[in-house]
């Protein structure tokens, strides 16, 4: 076993240059704390429908020896019928990042930069780099809020987290149908991993707007980020960009468990209806809570809140939630630093959070 | 629903040049055929270790709805014990195309050309035209064989497959040893798919050689082929290059199933032991049966092999099989037009193709 050198240490001209540009990546913390409550990575608090584990275990014998299909094309079927689009209109991929990873490579790599909020999921940047995609962002405004019309001052291609993350705040379809009318000539992404969550989907718009590619997962509202299935929805022709890059990429990104428990999770609308409710419901407790704490709660329509607090940084909630074995998300970045992320639990993780709160706002902060 | 436009209409100025650089993809053939003898894909003919279909069991319950491990930790720990390495020289991927896309991007794009045999895996080329990576190739001599000398009279990256596809034919540790050595400035690549058929692996000679990188598959000896578990082993360095690669892609390539199911798979060394005697004396049979019906069987250290016939073309006997419901893969490529690769499947799947070749070659050529 040989001693761990520094990473840097490691970099040689063994390297593409492609790897050297590029910065090494320090996982987000997964404590081994016992009682931990973990509500720093937005996944449900609820296990996933037990038609999707049922699907998995058929799938999981001596069938296994065999390749999955490349194409998906059960899934792709059972995800076309559930949005009401043909077949050809939908991609899947191992996870939405894998997806997104394709749409960056297949679509928003132009002449023009590709543009993206200011705040919003931090992939975005990794993606071009990797890629070497130039990339502008585009303000959100005072509210945390897409404008729309700030996409027009530029040409390129668009992609936006509608829901947004971290900050939980949508706009609506209208607006959507706007962006994507406004630049006909570009791709326009919408990344809708939070959108069942309560915000409106722009799947319906597809066939209008043949620049129009919409990125949903399985790994939220479906409660199986442990399954790593992602698709995207547009026209036929975005699709076929898509496909072109995964089949230079990756045959069978999908094992033979993934498709199946995700056909099977698609087809239990009684799970999902439930699901949605619990999580919705838990959201108004949650957000009641840190409002009575005296949190300011961006208004969200996922399942995590965006919230800080006037007196306390958000480093240093974040700390002390921790040291009470909640964990939160922080972003050290411009504009956002004094908030906290917090993923909807279940009832137990909220009065465990308001509990831990309650007592590190009645002590003066440290420091 | 859209009417189906061809591929080449769809190809628009939404797509990235690098898009519409790529050629459309056929995926191989899946026919639905009743009583099919499947020896196409190099799949195993028997089930994989119960020990993994009963981890993923335990794997595909509550917990999906939580992140896999984006390290894969115990997998990769699960890995270096198995091959007497440390954990950081262990890298894992969805399946080893995605481990070999990673390598491609963060070792062998370089200044110079990358170099492989003119006969092999036909995903090298495609890899290099998505990533923009040039490459040359190498011709293996007149016996199929990898002469690693031949590699010495250029500078730049390597990479070969030991045992080769789709010949089968291997080259010893030695050599491997002989063609890291030679060339200590790039990264040289072995693709290990098939080694465990018997191949000598290169794994032991890491320590020694900073820029070898070992590239296995769990698909084909450990008969996961629908889990989709690849790795590769090398100096920590080389690890390093590719999971910088991979964080910038897709941080959760492998799902909890997945790590759950190989890390049993890999523990179960009866299993292994077994399927791997009885892979081996089916190859012999195998052999035997092509030799007595006239073919020219090249020497193979896979779980497939590589025919041809003295008085028959290599396409009119893929085409005759599959008449009879036999699907064996044919390439109609220069060097290797008049073989038919196939896959060593079970005792009942020899009789079916001996029985279906002794028919096609008792009656004349058509055409």
């Amino acid at each position: 076993m040989g001693v761990r050198t520094s990473e840097e240490d490691r970099v040689s001209p063994l390297w593409s240059q492609r790897a050297r540009d590029l910065e090494p990546y320090v996982p987000g913390e997964q404590p081994q704390i016992p009682g931990l409550v973990k509500l720093n990575t937005n996944e449900s608090p609820f296990g996933p429908s037990p038609k999707a584990t049922e699907a998995i275990l058929a799938a999981a014998g001596d069938a296994l020896r065999l390749y999955p299909d490349p194409r998906s094309t059960r899934l792709r079927e059972a995800l076309a019928r559930r949005h009401e689009v043909a077949p050809d209109q939908v991609f899947v991929g191992n996870g939405s990042d894998e997806v997104l990873a394709h749409a960056f490579a297949a679509l928003l790599q132009q002449p023009s930069p590709v543009r993206f909020p200011d705040v919003t999921y931090s992939f975005y940047p990794v993606w071009c780099r990797l890629l070497g995609i130039a990339h502008e962002t585009v303000p959100l405004d005072a509210d945390f809020r897409v404008r729309v019309d700030d996409y027009f001052e530029r040409p390129g291609p668009v992609i936006v987290a509608n829901p947004n993350a971290p900050t939980g705040v949508a706009i609506g379809r209208a607006e959507v149908a706007r962006l994507a009318a406004g630049r006909p000539e570009s791709a326009v992404v919408i990344d809708e991993a939070y959108v069942d969550f309560g915000g409106e989907t722009a799947i319906p718009l597809i066939g209008e707007f043949p620049n129009l590619l919409v990125v949903q997962t399985l790994s939220k509202s479906r409660a199986l980020a442990g399954l790593r299935v992602g698709y995207a929805i547009g026209d036929a022709g975005l699709v076929e960009a898509l496909t072109r890059v995964k089949d230079s990429f990756n045959s069978y990104p999908l094992g033979r468990a993934a498709q199946a428990g995700a056909i099977a999770s698609l087809e239990d609308e009684d799970w999902f209806r439930r699901s949605l409710t619990a999580v919705t419901r838990n959201r108004d407790d949650l957000v009641a809570a840190l409002t009575r704490l005296g949190f300011d709660v961006l208004p969200s329509a996922a399942n995590f809140v965006f919230a800080r607090h006037p007196r306390r940084s958000g480093r240093s909630l974040a700390a002390a939630l921790r040291e009470r074995a909640v964990l939160v998300r922080h972003f050290p970045a411009p504009r956002i630093n004094d908030f906290l992320r917090i993923t909807v639990g279940s009832q137990s993780d909220i009065e465990s959070l308001t509990r831990a709160l309650s007592a590190i706002l009645a002590t003066p902060e440290p420091g």
